[in-house]
């Protein structure tokens, strides 16, 4: 199972994630991606979903419209792990960034 | 521009929308899906998604691995349609029902 980050890995990640951010009262970080349009938006969902999918690790996540809200812990260790990271880094690039 | 209901039609069609319930402080309808794991839980929601960009009207929704809520609402006339009706309709249907 994977674990809980410690803190100095947990700061590094959070380093080098731009653009998302720890969610207030609970060990999980977030990003919002907004795009042209819904077929866009629902595009990136559906590339997010076949990784996660492989990865066996799922967002928590909310759409309307063209803005999706993505929300990442591991429920099972109760908080951020080393998914959380490799997952967060892999939708920024299925983003296309 | 679709019109917000009647009280009259409001009540019919949230009569025969099983499981949909009014949201609290605003004028939308909520219903959430159980499904059996995440595949099932995004195929649903890739069926709907289709449909919606077809209607051109489209779902707030959230989901965690195999749960989605659904909110239906339409913004431009700042409350419940004929639109969101015929989408619920057209949501239960591809849920199975």
């Amino acid at each position: 199972m994977a674990e809980l980050l410690d803190r100095n890995t947990r700061a590094e990640a959070l380093d080098t994630l731009k653009g998302w951010s720890p969610v207030e009262g609970r060990d999980a970080i977030t990003r919002t991606f907004e795009f042209k349009n819904f077929v866009e938006a629902f595009g990136f969902m559906t590339k997010v979903a076949l990784r996660a999918e492989k990865m066996n690790h799922h967002p928590e996540w909310s759409n309307v419209y063209r803005t999706v809200v993505v929300t990442l812990s591991t429920h099972d260790a109760g908080g951020l792990t080393e998914l959380d990271v490799k997952l967060a880094r892999a939708i920024d690039r299925l983003a296309g960034e």
